[in-house]
């Protein structure tokens, strides 16, 4: 038996198992959209995009606390001084928030202030991660590596669930090819290939998947008919601005424009309506 | 100035130049499927099948007479012989014919038979073959191909302008990476880039690009969401028999299923409906 | 059996079978250097180029007369004007000649000029180009095209062969891959995976391989180290003024240099030494 | 200014920054060959393949005590209680230890026992373990990610500079790319680039590089032969019984072979011969 026939035999295929999210419940029903800054620069533009965002029907917050960058000189995120100042305006912020974790020593202050936790591109082959991360028994957004093969996406994901962590979702952001219009290549038949076997809810981050605005919303319309279970999108109140990734995010009326269409793409496909928080 | 900018600056961009095949109009208004078996087996084959997609909604007409095989013991299409019978039965086949070209010596017996000619992915960088096809004037489908980047494929557009021939229309049909979970990697995001900055109409091809039949209705509904013109989709009576791609081929009904998805998704988003030849 | 256990089995494998070239025997025993400019801009370039490099111990002489060019504005080589001139001079030149084959309709003026017929990149999945190369009989090198696995490869051999043609010399030249250091990643271990399975004599091309001059005479002797049967490298006379691929070709002390170095290695590893024409 | 230029501007490149391992100083000097297990089966199994190697000429050990293993039901290595089984035979083994690092809470322990860090080839993005790493100021070997481009492998030892730690040596052990004859692709031109323009010593892994043993000893010449530094050698006293990568090991006998054929071409090419411990 070999990897690929291990990843899929050892699951039930078939319906998809939701995950709950605070008050939401990602797979299988509503549509969700998480949205939110690539990275929390401060408080402020946190809580400020988070109204936006919920407004257009947003139900799920999203931003970087610790970021990975590959140039060591950008800016790396607030850090554990940003995490305490997201705690003490939790409650404003009205939406469940989800964060990449990066280190497996954040982990407790972080289990304080995140409702998700975010397993990175760059951390999917990252095994003790993943097993911490399933230890704490948190939901998981598992994103693909962007050069990881299906299987060993959903190999990775037993690394969580042999911690007696089922509350696994994953995000497929786009993989490295030789392309390079594009700042990776979005793989949306493997989100068919996936729903089409297992019983993950699996999300479209079209942001990352594309790296330009302009092709965030058709790539996103095209994620929910290919058969996502919801989206990951990087808002920004102005993208001009933005300490990171400013060119692949849209400001809060490209997106609200986004939500509309979506909603009525959703209906036209019997498809159940998007998600509230 | 590099070849990306000479690919885009050259092009008038914006709206999409319709190209003209038969009674058909491609791109900019009604979203034309074309469809039919990966390969011409015998007259009558091409002719049930011909029936059933234009019972269903489809607006041309596929089928391979020259066949590419990577393996040279595999059947390699009917060839010259089948280019005869195909003229005597022409009149009945009620849909205009996209067949592909793989030797410019076969053009002129062609001329009399096909109305597209399509350029297949292994000969997107055969220019002396680009050059003949435009010299025909006859329309063209230009594939991808499968390790081209977006701007290489705009500039093999250019081979066949250059003699005059503007009746072009491109088609993704995947790309070559590492995951081997699907036969390419359908690159919906390249669709998405080519209509923002390109008057070219844009199919896409799910059959070769995901190589699962399974996966066609999804990609397909997710390639016109992106925005595509239409789809090239592979039909056969009875894929179980079919001499090549019967994996990846639709019969008849999953073909229906699909188009009255398809209508549903393109009035949702205010888009033209289905096309009729 | 699948196409890898086809390609493989239907070949003797272990000795390697050698390949005539006019006076040059490429395959098994002397280590054989194919030099010349990318291409012929003037039938005196080429002499002086000729000179320069048999004087360096190169056996057999290459230039391009027909140019496949991404871009289409770009030079597209002498052309059949050419070959008439290269006809006259033939007899000055003093080693075979290799150049590339594009179209089948000019293989007929070819033969009278040319010892051993290139098939490019571009061309390895173009299969009527191959039978063709076939029927003529004449030595064929076969370059990979930058986007096939190793059993494409062998199978586009096949459509050599079956015409009758046992006369085949694989040339690695680089694939496709995300890294853009360098022009293409020379996948030298396809060289030696090649040689201990298969009876094709291969050489390998850093020149195309690499993209950077100073690169060609490490992956030139890396490339005899791993296995090759002999290289084929671009030399220039005045590289800074080359039509095409000035950046990756050497001049001819460059390559005077880079040939000593290879006799050295050669009977270091108690190879056969540098051939002769 | 690009992340690209700024790899290569903020460097000085020329000659060779030597790094010293306990007796063995790698780099610019006597080519180094590190040897040993994957992983540490047990503490005698290391102490067999240690008296091995040192007496073929090998300089350091290598031997994985925390495996990254893709199938979580894999063999997952000794962990700490093999870590505290080599303190105590630490003396015996005669030659330098390398062993990879997966989790910076194993990194205290770590130094009693490791001569140099590996930083495997999944890490090379977890930029919070470069850090931790950088810290110790221990010598780190920093493999290539299987899908970082060079301008990310050269960013990613930044990471562990920053921290004041300059003894690091980089390793290339093959990339990802469509082709499945090899496991990896082994890109030695990515070798010859940064010995051209870095001052890093570079050694190659063509065990994991090529996956296949009968391609190890080629390429490991060819290694060589594109200015490599030195070597990471899989070596198992009986690979049929290894718990990992048995498909990929030399006997000690082929190790010797190989040794012997490395010293000739190193003595031809007018280099620094192996180096001793």
């Amino acid at each position: 038996m070999d990897l690929h026939e291990k990843a899929s035999s050892s699951k039930p295929g078939g319906t998809t198992r939701p995950v709950q999210v605070g008050s939401v419940s990602i797979g299988g029903g509503p549509f969700h959209v998480i949205a939110g800054p690539c990275a929390v620069e401060s408080p402020g533009l946190l809580l400020e995009t988070a109204r936006a965002v919920r407004d257009s029907g947003a139900s799920l917050l999203r931003g970087g606390i610790f970021k990975l960058r590959t140039d060591p000189s950008s800016f790396q995120g607030m850090g554990r001084a940003g995490l305490e100042e997201l705690k003490a305006m939790k409650g404003e912020l009205g939406l469940p928030l989800v964060t990449e974790v990066t280190d497996p020593r954040h982990l407790e202050a972080m289990l304080e202030v995140v409702d998700m936790l975010q397993v990175g591109s760059r951390n999917m082959f990252n095994y003790p991660l993943l097993s911490e991360v399933g230890k704490t028994g948190r939901p998981v957004l598992l994103k693909r590596g962007f050069s990881a093969r299906v299987e060993e996406w959903l190999l990775a994901a037993e690394y969580i669930r042999k911690e007696g962590n089922e509350n696994i979702v994953l995000c497929e952001r786009g993989i490295r090819t030789f392309e390079t219009a594009t700042r990776n290549t979005l793989d949306l038949a493997s989100v068919a290939w996936i729903k089409a076997r297992e019983p993950y809810p699996v999300l479209v981050d079209p942001s990352h998947g594309t790296g330009l605005r302009e092709l965030v919303p058709p790539m996103a319309l095209a994620a929910a008919a290919a058969g996502a279970d919801g989206l990951l999108v990087e808002v920004h109140p102005r993208p001009g601005e933005a300490l990171s990734d400013g060119r692949q995010s849209l400001d809060p009326a490209e997106f609200a424009r986004l939500m509309d269409r979506l909603s009525a793409l959703l209906a036209a496909l019997g498809r159940s309506p998007l998600g509230k928080s």
